[in-house]
């Protein structure tokens, strides 16, 4: 049976409004005030786009108070600005503490419009006071060099959710809806956003919003209709595949669609009611019973035109309700006089004269619609979250180290104490602390927080889940395969002031390659701005790493996400490579109560080699870089050669190529120096954790031979440390991309990171090696044949190297 | 009114086979026959993850048979291998062609014994053969060193999406199914993976396949249950949740659930043949009207007990149906007796001395149920799609270029007669080439392919759509705001044997960096393959690039997706910095007649300076690295200084550089070299492009200082060239994460890249000047800071800075 393709229903956004939810429940008082309330705000997105002179319209328009450079993007915000100010009726009416976050694509001038219109922004920025000399100004900084930008940025109050890049607004809101029962975080998903992947699987925070304990997420997906160019998916499918596709992501979507404002605003106030009363009913029938569950959360899906109240035409083309509203519509307005006249048309169409005094004062009646104090959207404190940022209660890391007598004798996996550690923390901090992991909390042995609290579960429970699936209706542990989610949910826990901790497989980090420089540049640009605080740092366990994917293969071994990182502003950017559990506890406890950092911390979890006391791990990680005495041989003398070692396993080889040319060459004057703090390596004048060159050189030599193994790709070493004197006798092994499937000694012998290799580089650097060492590297070289050999032949790795201890 | 949660349904993948299609199409043999197949593929399966030795059971199972190191995952197999034979059936049935992708991670051995068993895999490995030490070979080799892996990696026949990193099976299957009417890509969707986001938004492919042209996508959600240790969220909601996801994702989905072995083959082998005659009945509707339109094409949801067939419990815990089964189910049986009989026993289940005989052949009564030749999918030669290939037909690119009278003098935008050569690239190839970019193609100037052929749009159309949207139903441009669904698509599509171009925003090139790295990988192993034939590469525009996003701020200026190629094997990598008109055009040319690449392109839309004639573009290119003569000013000396350059805005700034310097020191010995392909800079040791030392010596010196103006981040340039002799003398300008909104001049000077300040490096590092360009140095500092004043106050930069021209 061939199938009938429906013919798709024409889904206009033109007309009066079209709703799923009946009502009139604003008086004709209260819609003309609305009305006057969205015109002032288009009113400024429009003056924002256009004007650098005459922003009341005292005077007719002309070329000179036109900007020189027309930029910004007019199309999303007539729409945003109507989702603002019914939320601010909302607020009023149902006394609700919302967030609000845009995330269409330059969708600023619709939020700073109201902003200012509610005086949050001139109490930030008093240059753009409630007069005309501030409006002037408010206008002018718009898309102005030295000014504001046409995302909602850091600049913007109220604002923690940038929208540079697309894709992340439901998963920023639902983090910050976590553990803040009251709050409604509003999120504008613009329907070219709702393309992305990340977008389109976040629908999917439904399944961990607990009822009782966290606040809602209200989704407001914007049917705008267009991107740059194009018409949205979203836009164009049939009204019956909009509404199964909601409900098949678990939410009961309500319909606002069409052009005519009188309607369209009766129909906004009428549906937000009915969404807020639902979410209040879900949550006092969760709470009042005690029984989290998932309720069918509400979402409106708003449909109007692009760049709706703009004119119908222009200059032949459709302006109104087309892709050419999306950026500047009138570009030619400085030049054209009949464009110019249409502009101003236009503007006037908003009657401005109404709405502001001739001192450039909003009508107080018609401001009095705004919420007022921290109840204004921009004006948030959770929008500003380190303001209720509270210190963690951090239990004692000491107490969670392993004991190491002598070192490189004993293994301990290096991320269990960990995860005992932040089940304490977790313990000690329930109302404030999220871990979050893609299904891999005990893949990477974290497991120990499930013993206080379990994954978030709200879906059907199966008799079995009794056995291990670790699940409960009120955990605080986050885990979905989606690490974009994750990273997005933690970003938004973070910048509404709460703090949390995220672990992922090295390979798959850089999968949120991308949030992480977004999220690094809006850290960066918040440090400029002294009335954001200071907000928790996002804390990232980079694990299960390159050198114990051998079984799992090439496409798991990637250490690349540290070239991402140290290519952002080393204000906001901190790496740490702990070699075993102690190193591991204190770095962690470091980074848990740092604050505007992006912390990532490099440990694997498997067995490995412990080398360094509690107290010895404490003292190395502040230092972030030392001599390790015990593995030295260089006490009193200049040395022969320098071997550096960050990261577990490359520390554990290169003390194993220290063993063997001490076994060889016993006057070999050998120093051997750990990085933890990769940071160290840049000068101090590049990175705040920096060494001197006077330090840098006192650990490293200015002209002795350096074998550095390291855990990345080598070259990342190059690039840090290319300006010391010694640079040129640096000699740096790492990840080549040389891997299949093989045995962790295997991997690091074909990309020259193991320990024959590392001592055979040092016969071949030291010059009175040279030839005495030629027996010794023919030594190494055959021990390496036979390795690879033997783990052809068994599958495993021989049990004297993979057994390596150290022997001093 | 308070929503009731629906109590969901209780949702059990086990018990008789539940399914939207009735009907029993198999008789009593041929479904004995299949289940007998079907045990094969789990023997084998089973067979991989825990035998070294006696493969066929023929004498009792004993600890030595047993694999050292237990690797691999069972649970996703057993699901696999019945899709695959049961997609054979459907081949046969209805003589069809279909590729296969397996999603689900680490699901190689539910496709390797399928593959194996059909003949395939023998025909490529010799030594894998169909008889009882082939058998052993097969066991051993799997997750062993030296061996093959656990995801559908290169290495195995028919593969060509390897699993590893999750998330993009839809798009690879829909980039295969292009332009090949008769082909059916059956993708198996993991539930895990069906939670990442570039899953979740790729079931949008149905919008972008051409009933009439384009092959058919079947998608099999696999609602295997689990993920490492957590449920998955789709196998837990509401039935009629997933039901409407998928009609609201404009799929018809057809259930197929339960785990009975018997009623289950009579249910899948009906849905399939229900599905393969929706998908005809669609094909043959438009091919016989000649209108295309979007069928609701139908999808299959296949939910069978995770490790379906294992034991019901092990060791006290259920096994069959749960999370426990992901992996090895049972990693003790080398040391537990009973734990090896139960192993022993679950091996004996599947009957292998009903399948094969004592030499170890596949029963030629069960193997005769597979395709044979190259309709079995392990031999499928679209999946090695080199095989298929043919060669563009490239107009000659010397056409498309802009006439350079005077370097340095004109301006073009750089991408537009790229569009223009595209747009003839695709009329003589429109059968196997495709544009793809997310919504961008106009904005990146590369409209004039529009003129050949539209944006594939298959929704509604509305009126205004003749205006300027570009959509035809038989569109070839591929536009969606997902970067991850395009890569994936185009990876598709090269990986079958097509070619093809993809343009994209500089700093959201980061969101498919991991992307990036998989089909690295992909190709880098390929190279070591020799029956996979060498596929078309990858060609990546990387535009709208940093310098040029002052307008739209601090988000948009990333170039830091150089650092992640640069990182993977130099075997597949390629960057090119083309800085005009002409030399992206010979780049262009170079890129899309080339293969197994991944090439990067970087290269400005915008209006620049045009230098090259196309016969010195051409030149210059095939070099990729060389002096400009007329900018320098040491003809027939040693220069006092090298001044170079890579990206089209560093060259201005460069040459703006020079010019200043020639005002002031006439007697400045200068030379100027310009960097195309950026991977001249790394030794020939390192990488097949590099320049030896020798070339390298001869162009940037041994002593002189060098100021490079690098499009990137700056480092970059000092991790490919730190070995060079040079290269203390190497001082080098790129993007520094100094930006937020302002002018080009103005982000360029923020980051030191402007022309002022590389003439000041230049007069702090030739020694002479140090004293003598004291006053210079002072006006170049003045001159810049009245630049900046310029741009604050008109909101542009200042007319005779912006508008330079090279003056000699």
């Amino acid at each position: 049976m061939p199938p009938t393709p429906a013919a798709p229903a024409s889904i206009s956004a033109f007309g009066p409004a079209r709703a799923t939810v009946a009502g009139t429940p604003l008086s004709a008082d209260e819609a003309r005030k609305i009305d006057a309330y969205w015109r002032a705000c288009n009113y400024l997105a429009l003056g924002m786009t256009y004007l650098k002179a005459n922003p009341l319209l005292k005077e007719p328009l002309k070329p000179e108070h036109i900007k020189d450079r027309l930029l910004g993007h007019w199309g999303a915000s007539p729409g945003l600005a109507f989702c603002y100010i019914h939320l601010n009726r909302a607020i009023k009416a149902h006394d609700l503490d919302v967030v609000f976050m845009a995330g269409p694509g330059h969708g600023a001038p619709g939020v700073l419009g109201p902003c200012y219109l509610e005086g949050s922004y001139s109490e930030v920025y008093p240059d753009c006071s409630e007069d005309e000399a501030g409006l002037l100004q408010f206008f002018r900084q718009f898309s102005f060099p030295g000014g504001i930008g046409s995302h909602c940025t850091p600049e913007t109050p109220g604002s923690i959710h940038e929208g540079g890049e697309l894709g992340y607004v439901l998963s920023h809101a639902c983090g910050a809806a976590f553990d803040n029962p009251d709050l409604i975080v509003a999120a504008v998903a613009g329907d070219g956003e709702s393309e992305t992947g990340p977008l389109a699987t976040s629908w999917h925070i439904n399944k961990f919003l607990n009822p009782i304990r966290d606040g809602a997420v209200l989704p407001i997906l914007h049917l705008n209709g267009y991107k740059i160019n194009n018409p949205t998916i979203w836009a164009r499918v049939p009204h019956d595949e909009i509404e199964a596709f909601f409900r098949g992501t678990g939410w009961t979507p309500y319909f606002v669609e069409g052009s005519d404002p009188a309607t369209m605003h009766q129909a906004m106030a009428a549906t937000i009611d009915k969404c807020v009363a639902e979410i209040r009913a879900a949550q006092k029938q969760a709470r009042t019973s005690g029984q989290a569950f998932r309720p069918r959360w509400p979402m409106i899906v708003l449909r109007t035109p692009k760049g709706w109240t703009s004119p119908g035409e222009s200059g032949g083309h459709k302006l109104e309700g087309s892709w050419r509203s999306h950026q500047v519509p009138m570009a030619d307005v400085k030049k054209d006089k009949g464009r110019l006249k249409q502009l101003e048309d236009w503007l006037r169409a908003y009657k401005p004269e109404e709405l502001f005094d001739d001192k450039g004062r909003f009508s107080p009646e018609i401001k009095a619609l705004s919420p007022v104090g921290t109840r204004r959207i921009g004006s948030n404190p959770h929008a500003n979250g380190g303001l209720l940022k509270k210190a963690l209660l951090m239990p004692d890391f000491r107490q969670y180290g392993v004991k190491v007598e002598k070192p490189g004798t004993t293994e301990a996996e290096n991320c269990k104490p960990l995860g005992v550690f932040l089940r304490d923390v977790m313990k000690a901090n329930m109302q404030h602390f999220r871990v979050f992991g893609p299904d891999e909390n005990t893949s990477n042995k974290l497991q120990a927080v499930y013993e206080v609290s379990k994954k978030l579960w709200l879906e059907e429970y199966f008799p079995e889940d009794a056995d291990g699936t670790e699940l409960a209706v009120d955990g605080r542990v986050i885990e979905m395969l989606s690490e974009h989610t994750l990273e997005g949910m933690f970003e938004g826990y973070v910048l509404t002031g709460r703090h949390g901790f995220f672990s992922t497989y090295e390979a798959f980090a850089h999968v949120i390659g991308s949030m992480f420089n977004q999220h690094a540049k809006w850290l960066t640009i918040c440090n400029h701005l002294s009335w954001r605080a200071k907000v928790p740092s996002v804390n990232l366990l980079i694990t299960s790493t390159v050198w114990r994917q051998d079984h799992n293969g090439f496409t798991h071994q990637d250490p690349g996400f540290l070239d991402l990182v140290v290519n952002k502003s080393a204000a906001v950017t901190r790496i740490y490579l702990p070699p075993d559990v102690n190193s591991l506890l204190s770095v962690a406890d470091h980074c848990l109560r740092s604050e505007n950092y992006f912390n990532v911390i490099v440990s694997d979890k498997q067995n490995h080699l412990q080398y360094l006391s509690m107290d010895d791990a404490i003292v190395h990680c502040t230092k972030g870089v030392g001599i390790w005495a015990k593995a030295s041989t260089d006490q009193g003398h200049e040395p022969d050669v320098v071997m550096a070692s960050a990261g577990d396993i490359p520390t554990k080889e290169a003390l194993a190529a220290v063993d063997l040319l001490r076994q060889e060459f016993p006057d070999l004057k050998l120093r051997f120096v750990n990085v933890v703090d990769l940071f160290k390596l840049q000068p101090d004048t590049e990175h705040p954790h920096g060494l001197s060159d006077k330090d840098f050189d006192s650990l490293f030599t200015t002209d002795k031979p350096v074998i550095f193994a390291f855990h990345g790709y080598p070259w990342l070493i190059h690039r840090l440390a290319y300006r010391r004197k010694n640079h040129p006798n640096l000699h740096v092994r790492g990840y080549k991309e040389k891997g299949n499937i093989n045995t962790p000694l295997e991997l690091a012998i074909q990309n020259q990171l193991d320990r024959f290799t590392l001592a055979m580089d040092v016969i071949d650097r030291v010059p009175r090696l040279k030839i005495a060492g030629a027996h010794a590297k023919e030594k190494f070289r055959n021990e390496q044949i036979a390795c690879v050999n033997y783990s052809h032949e068994h599958g495993v790795d021989k049990p004297d190297a993979a057994g390596w201890k150290w022997p001093y």
